[in-house]
């Protein structure tokens, strides 16, 4: 028993993004977790699910995680802050490995920073239109007062490279200025894509406002359930990554490289109908 | 043969399209042929095409145009430019109606109005890599100057219907002010959302420069195709419209709104999978 044990903590953790923006979450890990192997898994010939609906995102998501779990993961994050919103309970009954999503984490970091003041949510039109990030953070504390915004210009943007300069910090004016009027004291950023956009957000927002990334609290909770679960790796040399989409790599890699800030390896296509 | 003839004269026409934005040719072809009967096909749950490889493009389209076919379409109008500029040769082996594209009429319109000085084109991602505008103007006119740029950031702006004011034009401007300073002389919008950036763009160009739309384009050459080969609607009343969608609608709704300034009706869900 204890030699089977030892082999699944070696097994890979699984990473599922509906594209390219769970690559911040991918980081994030490996900075946490740095003997860990992880499979990504990017569904860029059906990206973005942000602008389509909820039942839609949960017939892809159970695709795309079926796929993965011919990889042996051990455990799964779904970095996707769409996905997470709509597709949890689905696939804890489904599959029986630990699941983490990016709402929770974000969700308790903000509870957490802003003992007063409001909360700020920003995030795709689905993520938003769930209300996920108000219901949990209702659920932690009920006085909680959260102010929530749809942001679809935030991923084109980065995905063009537009990360400073006057377009991308009248976009966040445009979108922002309601919610910094009304004091909101932390902000999540509930879309893997956002952390590029950090140093224009936090020249908008000002120093008053904290800024959440919900990849590094993620990568914090995925820790602490390996540990307690007694699944951490027993490596001593770094982990491996390996990556798989679902369309052709190109595009992938160029946003990925922006994302990074370095460029990405070992990249392969998969059919997820195979 | 004659009654035969009839009834297949009052077969809808197909109009396919990777999401939305394929409204402003059914727009264009409602105006131009008031008695044809139409059936949309926007796939809103894979969309965009445009950011995604040729051969994912041609994998959905191919998806697409059998669904279209249940519903004896006459005629095909491949709406989205990504679509036309990598799938015509593969649907016109497959499927043995007329199929028109909308790369081919506005590249000749560009040609008929630019008889000196340099042609711009714009479009998505997909579309200004597969090159299809330079190709298949430089058939048409070897010494065609063409200046080619993806513009990614309109099709949001688009859906977010921010039409005017200092972000899109601020977004227009670092777009096109190195074509504009190689002085074309004609735009072709190589995108189905474009039409509704009309007056920014307008704006920014300034009045030497010609704005063709490829919507109003193809719409002029599906109705010459009808006319050659006697296959017009012979119906005295006004045709009738049909909108499927692969996701469920209100995005589609939404967004429709904003492009066509109308309520749409009629906007049924499919499962390509049937």
């Amino acid at each position: 028993v204890a030699v089977k044990t030892k082999q699944k903590n070696e097994y890979p953790i699984g990473i599922f993004d509906s594209g390219v923006g769970g690559l911040t979450v991918v980081n994030a890990i490996k900075r946490k977790l740095p003997y860990e192997n992880l499979v990504y898994l990017g569904d860029t010939a059906r990206t973005p699910y942000g602008t389509k609906a909820g039942e839609t995102v949960i017939r892809f998501t159970r695709e795309c995680v079926a796929h993965l779990m011919r990889y042996k993961i051990k455990a799964l994050v779904v970095a996707c802050n769409t996905a997470s919103a709509y597709t949890l309970p689905m696939l804890r009954r489904n599959f029986k490995i630990p699941i983490l999503g990016v709402i929770q984490p974000g969700a308790r970091a903000a509870v957490a920073q802003s003992t007063k003041g409001r909360i700020g949510v920003i995030g795709t039109r689905a993520t938003i239109h769930s209300q996920a990030y108000p219901d949990t953070i209702a659920k932690m504390r009920k006085s909680a007062h959260v102010i929530s915004k749809a942001c679809p210009l935030f991923v084109p943007l980065v995905e063009e490279g537009w990360l400073e300069g006057s377009i991308p910090v009248g976009v966040i004016k445009k979108y922002l200025t309601p919610m910094l009027e009304k004091n909101i004291r932390s902000l999540i950023l509930g879309c893997t894509h956002y952390p590029a956009l950090k140093p224009a957000l936090a020249k908008v927002c000002g120093r008053r406002v904290e800024i959440i990334d919900s990849a590094e609290e993620v990568s914090k909770e995925l820790e602490s359930v390996l540990r307690t679960k007694n699944m951490s790796s027993q490596n001593t040399k770094r982990g491996t990554q390996k990556y798989l989409v679902t369309d052709v790599p190109e595009q992938f890699n160029r946003v990925g490289g922006i994302i990074l800030g370095r460029k990405l390896q070992h990249v392969h296509r998969v059919a997820l109908e195979d």
